[in-house]
């Protein structure tokens, strides 16, 4: 059984999972935010093979997520830096990590923590509105058709919940 | 070549990951998210084998993420639905999906939107600063060692970047 492309999908989650949607890919997005891109300092510290490592990097790459830079010419080494596309992961990453602060490590057993530069204390995330500015809670916001052709089967859901 | 389980990892993204970092897992919850919950509408609807969908399932319950509810007994039906844990989701999603609209599906073409109940206005989501409630900045964020023993590479990484 082969599987629809997710690229394919009417949802721009499942187009966003395709390529980021597995484990190494976001992991290997992690380790560049803080400055992990050669290969062999990726693959020690992910403990990846290289021939997936290589791939996920390439296809990193193709997404335009990533960008090949070569750092020594003999031998000849790359790095692997994230484009503007790749760095606007920075709020996914941050939320994932403060799930898994909050379901998986727990209270009190934050690996990391985030600090504000700018006012100097330790920071959680959280979601406004941007045309109101009041956080965001869960049953205050719905999701409604936009102008890019919605998966049918989601949009009658939202038909049905009103 | 065994990898490394992520759930040992001394991170919370990485442990996130264990649990929620693939792509059909992701999927399954934001159909979820939508009321789509039974096992014959998800497995139609992701176009997924029956034994993958299954197993995906039986993780998601396992960890805590997903409970199965009987909504039938002649014959025998279960739904599937998110916990809190599970819930608390939504704000990853929403970000994964902004994410998407703006470097996957593209402005103008967003399959769906939000709306933010209490103002009545479609709304994006963004981040704020939980201590001074101004607007987050990718720049002006950086991660701190935490209470709970973070990844020796990555705290490297830190001191090393100030």
């Amino acid at each position: 059984m082969r599987r629809v492309s997710f690229e394919e999908m009417s949802c721009s989650v499942g187009r966003s999972l395709e390529q980021i949607g597995e484990w190494w890919t976001l992991l290997i997005i992690r380790d560049a935010m803080f400055g992990v891109r050669r290969f062999d300092e990726l693959q020690e510290h992910l403990g990846i093979s290289r021939n997936i490592l290589a791939a996920r990097l390439d296809k990193l790459v193709t997404d335009g997520i990533m960008e090949r830079r070569r750092y020594q010419e003999r031998p000849p080494r790359d790095e692997y830096v994230l484009t503007d596309k790749g760095k606007d992961l920075w709020e996914v990453m941050i939320l994932l990590r403060q799930w898994g602060d909050r379901w998986v490590s727990g209270e009190g057993n934050e690996p990391l923590l985030l600090e504000h530069r700018a006012c100097g204390h330790t920071t959680t995330a959280q979601l406004v509105c941007s045309a109101c500015g009041e956080q965001l809670e869960r049953r205050a916001v719905r999701s409604v058709p936009g102008p890019g052709d919605p998966d049918p089967v989601l949009l009658n859901r939202l038909h049905a919940a009103g």
